[in-house]
């Protein structure tokens, strides 16, 4: 496995490749990570996986100087996976300037995650497509757990016509069901039991749809009234299409659940995704006669 | 020579290129177009010439309708140099949903150009950078005419790692002067006669600047004064720095003289490189001791 740091170097290095699988990360790997890179070398002679904690797409009040920086571990773990090169720039080659040319987001990166992070989106295409500049990747692997990032990287991609192909890798989860993350490590051990509450009520919603209830924004509104109950600031709990992450309504089939919640000083955040088989319900049919439910 | 219309088409037929180089352009092609080529067809095994009017860079009152539209002779000229491609794609091929990722620039794509179109720069940037991520060129050549257009696609190749390299060509001219451009077929008989005045303009300026004046405002002031009195509708005549585009100032060696003007419906730029080669003038002293020019 070579480290690289400099872009130049990394460039002709990639020269002789026949086809290359990039996973761009911040480092702090975890099993999470570790399935992109999988993924990644399945489909590509050489995988480039890129670890980079990228300041642009933290706000002023975020964790970027806090952020886990974990490199040796991150490469130790690479190195069992035969991974064939790590892109290891320092913040003077991705930025040795101020990055003026920034991209220009739809104002879908302004809802969910782009509410309460303002600017991250804009942060992380920027910097995707940087790394897509410099590895020329034919492909590269993303996780569902950030679920709008790879929803508006994909969309980047076809509207700025890049050659490169987005995979979506589905999220790791802990035995309770917690999605892994590497701002996990910021809680506590309480904190920690208490955390895989966020992805039950997920699953509850699911369930609850499953068994036909169609209100989603009642459900919304129930899920993050029991969560604050147990101590979670809840930023969004969302029912969106999946197609275009915009508020799911009645008679949509394809759904996404997203959530982003605080325990403590941590900010975690997942989604499940929902595909609904049956017919749709006729919500107000369902309220002027309550016991429809069991007739479909 | 090839006149490919679909992006896939397009790839599909460059993959066996060894080397390729773009030539981006908005059509209604002249000399200035043609020395474009040359120079990429020196610098490739391929010459990709793009032929696309790009509504992204028109604001709502300019001229995006009445544009020159000449494709078959386009073609016929370009065949006439053994093109090897010619890339003409549709609104709807390279915009099939309205273009929601875009390009944030610098401060100063709100200057010069920028500040009398709005959007301009967004818009050339956006096109340029989806261009090279269908083209996937090595090389891709800018006229100079467009000064700023081209300092503005270099930062952007520098600042987002784009794997091209930009080549400036020299602007081309008529013989009075004039810089051949489409929006010359605009011009009345009389005002093609007047239109060199822009040219010979920035002439008088490098010349006084040759002679040792450096009071690059009163330059700039004079000149305006002097076009509008001539009938000119002056938007900028600005003495920047080549390197930064920023204001000209006393010691400043490498500048760059940028105009651009109307004459009846028509608005015309050009701009004009100065080398200073001669040791700057201390303004002060000059002012103080007017004779003190003669000693240098």
């Amino acid at each position: 496995m070579e480290i690289i740091t400099d872009i130049a170097t990394l460039r002709t290095r990639l020269q002789r490749e026949p086809s290359i699988a990039l996973v761009p990360t911040m480092g702090n790997l975890h099993q999470g990570h570790l399935s992109l890179v999988r993924i990644a070398q399945q489909h590509a002679a050489c995988t480039v996986v890129s670890i980079f904690v990228n300041r642009l797409q933290f706000a002023p009040h975020e964790d970027f100087d806090h952020y886990p920086r974990t490199h040796a571990d991150d490469c130790q773990l690479l190195e069992k996976l035969a991974v064939d090169i790590v892109f290891l720039p320092d913040e003077k080659t991705l930025y040795p300037v101020s990055q003026e040319f920034q991209l220009l987001l739809p104002p879908l990166a302004d809802t969910l995650e782009g509410a309460f992070r303002p600017g991250f989106f804009r942060g992380v295409a920027t910097v995707v497509l940087k790394l897509f500049n410099i590895v020329q990747p034919q492909l590269a692997v993303f996780g569902k757990k950030d679920y709008q990032q790879l929803h508006i990287v994909q969309k980047m991609v076809q509207q700025l016509n890049l050659p490169v192909e987005i995979m979506a890798a589905e999220t790791v989860r802990s035995a309770d069901g917690l999605a892994l993350s590497s701002r996990n490590s910021y809680l506590s051990e309480a904190e920690r039991q208490q955390a895989s509450d966020l992805f039950r009520t997920l699953h509850h919603i699911k369930q609850t749809i499953a068994q036909g209830n169609r209100d989603f924004r009642a459900l919304e509104q129930s899920a993050r009234s029991n969560l604050a109950s147990h101590g979670w600031q809840v930023d969004y709990i969302a029912l969106q299409q999946r197609e275009t992450l915009l508020p799911a309504q009645v008679g949509d089939t394809d759904l996404v659940i997203l959530a982003a919640a605080r325990l403590g000083q941590t900010r975690l955040i997942d989604n499940l995704e929902i595909l609904i088989q049956e017919p749709a319900i006729n919500t107000m049919e369902r309220i002027s006669n309550p016991s429809s439910r069991q007739a479909v």
